[in-house]
């Protein structure tokens, strides 16, 4: 049993923190929203009325932010965890945020001898609540290894993709690419669909010829053609258009940084804000199919 | 045993010819270039002067033609084949042409009596030499079936898209999803590399999240990521990138003609335009890796 | 005097025959549309009940077609006007066509001995109407000199793009280059409100600046900023979303002839698919600004 | 007579230093290198060691930084330019930069009592040396007025686009819409040429059609189209690509953090990111018609 301390108690945060308890950690648990510290606190968590209150004795810190900003707030700034950790704590922030950021935290906890790494995820709010999320980890091998008993309780893949912020940046890139060839299935099964085919039948061609991707594998955007996802429940739950654009955003600003061309990454982002301003943000993001259709 | 003539003898049509001998069925060979003759003929078949000797005795015809053009020339124009062939035979076009084509085809074959199918053909020369192709037909489901036993000794899988035309909206819908995920997964390999990643292991990351698609699985473009892939031998071999400018040339035609918005299709026509005029006509289609790189 | 027989009166070619007649012409007019045939012969026309009528005693025969099939079935098809027209006859086709289609018709002519030129027009039913049309021709120089004397009645600028298609080929780009810009104006409009600035100011000062151009000057597509535009009158009137998109058809089909790369072309080509898809294909194209706004 | 401070002597600095001095007033100069210096004081300017030096007695400070991190530390960081000049001193930033720069600055600068404009500049090096600049100016009307004595001997046009960074967005919006005229008239001027028509008869046509902007009438980007333009000295001097890149991924910041959808601006980033990359950095902008040439 460790003592983990669980910052960021949110639709991702809150399930995670439930699947350490389950897996028989003792979990300190604190959020800026009073009703996620309750919601913790009956799963199981001991609940914190501050940062400071729940690292106490904690030789683990998982946080889960929804901007870069609130990242470095809690780490760097105002929230100043870095400071209210004991020697020797072990620092896992699973946040999707900016490669950068994790890079100067990491600079800033080595000085004070503490060990970071960005661990984003993959997966969703359904592989939180299930424990089968997918760490993607950037820092130094032990620390990843380290990582990994606690980890692997809230998911079932953790991946080491290099040093500090390295874990960020595949994810980007992962994400858009996921975002390319969902739009791309999208403008494929529309000009089939507009040139006379059954978007089911074409499905299932693909799926078995070089178009094959993810999204027509598991997350087919048509709907009608696959139960159980988003396309044929109105595009209700899954991961928000608003998310996605979030990812894509931070993808740009990778390429802007490093001067990389990513025309289809670049069209796919302006794809989704056109999708999202349409009025698509709380939709799921295979929604896109909608971009293609006719009116 | 069928009697099968063979029309069109190049990269394609030479190998899936001497795959319908081995089958035991007798073949009759013609194309315009008597050195494809001769190669055909020292692999089995019988060699024609031409497409009245070919079809001679012909229960089936299987027509292998380079461009929309060279199809209609020789069953709508100069070639005549509708007018050659004896009532009840079988037709089957597996050139890839603009969906039109077929459909022209299909109602002035039918008038005359005789059974035409549109069965264009995934897999490239390697599964012509194989016999592994996918054949994506279009035609009425009793000439569909009827075709399949002589298919079936060339290819692995036969599919039915629909009717006269949908084997070639099929197949031009698939291999635009196969341009955009193939440069998406260039994109998104290099913003890797350009921001600190290996792409080795960025590529074992996508393969199991969500950016997985066939590119990634089984013809990843990044050199020295795969073994026995045309990147990891200068690009050499596999699909052309003059026949993936050809292929994504014809979706545009068909989104031309239904209105539909294919927004990374034609992104991915253009890049690819691009890379062909850049030098890279000749090379394998996931050279479109060097489009993105530093210089 | 010049006895000239128009084929095609809808939008553009009705106000075109009248200006011809208003200059002091015979013109002798014809459309499928009888109410259109009336209404020329209203403004002073001559009404033909034929394609055979209209052509009878005409020096020169002026043709205002939809699509390239009716160019292409006027010309050389059922219409047959080669072989009812007299020798010595100057064709003028003002339709925007495919660029291979005044080829073919210019080659079939010259074996009769007949003089043919494409015109295509830019300017809009406010400019055919005004007789302020601007004519791009291709064909021998000779023959666009010829038919300069009657162009000059339609429009104020007659240019010599080239031989026969240049004029279409001319066009086809200038309206690829006007669509790229007009969607560029509006996306930089609504960055910037998006961004605080007032769109009457951005507007003032690009127009000043590097970013000048066509529809900033003359067209500007944001509301309220320039008056007796469309933008300022709810999009009514102009030149149409599906106008834009048949051209844009065009320049695409033109590009993959050519193997050309024209990335921002065909996004706009898409861009205004989309738009078109969205319920916009009646309002003026430079309603495209409504694509870019907030939900 | 005026006391002014010019920190940043760099391409764009040193010249427009120097107009200064023309004008009659007495200019204190500084830069990191210490040769911009030795040139501005050749130029008439008083050297400076530090920026402390330079600022004293001044009551006007022009700053011209390379980018926004440079511009960030003089004024907020360790160069504490704000602690450095008296009160009542007009700070004028012409440097470009991304638009919350300027909101951060003007927000510190006015709890000093310290009035700040942002003034960035379209004009390039030829306009800097000419004193022909057009300033794009952000900040209160009243400050702008003042500030307008300085900026009309070093440019001929001044613009109020509205509030502290306003200046910055205008600039950004315009040179977006730049990069995707530039980039749409070398595509346009391509297909022309591409479908065998004379670059500079298109050239004629576009300018008097719809297709017109600035890049068309002041700069084509096609060789041997337009005397004394970067494209018929083989696209030496004018503004460089890596300039224009860097104004396109502060146009993108901008538009991902607003959430604007810039699907043409987009492209024409990674279009001029592969151009750069292609080994064009350092050619003049109008050298993206080198893209779509063929090989």
């Amino acid at each position: 049993m460790t003592t983990i301390a669980f910052l960021g108690l949110g639709q991702m945060g809150g399930p995670m923190a439930l699947n350490l308890v389950k897996a028989g950690h003792a979990v300190r648990a604190y959020d800026l929203v009073p009703a996620a510290v309750q919601k913790a606190k009956e799963g199981g968590c001991t609940a914190c009325a501050t940062v400071a209150d729940a690292v106490q004795g904690a030789q683990v810190v998982v946080t889960m932010l929804p901007t870069t900003q609130a990242m470095e707030d809690l780490y760097l700034g105002a929230g100043d965890l870095l400071a209210l950790v004991a020697p020797g704590t072990l620092l896992i922030d699973s946040s999707t945020v900016a490669p950068q950021a994790p890079r100067k935290v990491a600079e800033a906890a080595g000085a004070k001898g503490l060990a970071f790494i960005d661990a984003p995820v993959s997966g969703g709010v359904a592989g939180a609540a299930a424990g089968t999320l997918t760490f993607i980890c950037g820092g130094d091998a032990a620390d990843v290894e380290r990582a990994r008993a606690v980890l692997s309780h809230m998911g079932k893949n953790v991946f080491h993709a290099g040093g500090h912020g390295a874990g960020q940046v595949a994810k980007i890139c992962n994400n858009m690419l996921l975002a390319i060839h969902m739009a791309g299935t999208a403008e494929a099964l529309q000009l089939g669909v507009d040139n006379g085919l059954d978007p089911k039948t074409l499905s299932e061609i693909m799926l078995k010829s070089s178009g094959r991707n993810w999204s027509l594998e598991l997350y087919n955007p048509y709907p009608g053609v696959m139960d159980n996802v988003p396309a044929s429940r109105a595009y209700e739950g899954g991961f928000k258009t608003r998310l996605m654009n979030k990812d894509l955003s931070l993808a740009m600003e990778a390429a802007q940084a490093s001067g990389s061309a990513t025309p289809l990454g670049a069209l796919a982002r302006s794809l989704y804000a056109l999708h999202g301003r349409g009025g698509a943000e709380d939709l799921d993001f295979s929604s896109i199919q909608q971009l293609f259709a006719r009116d």
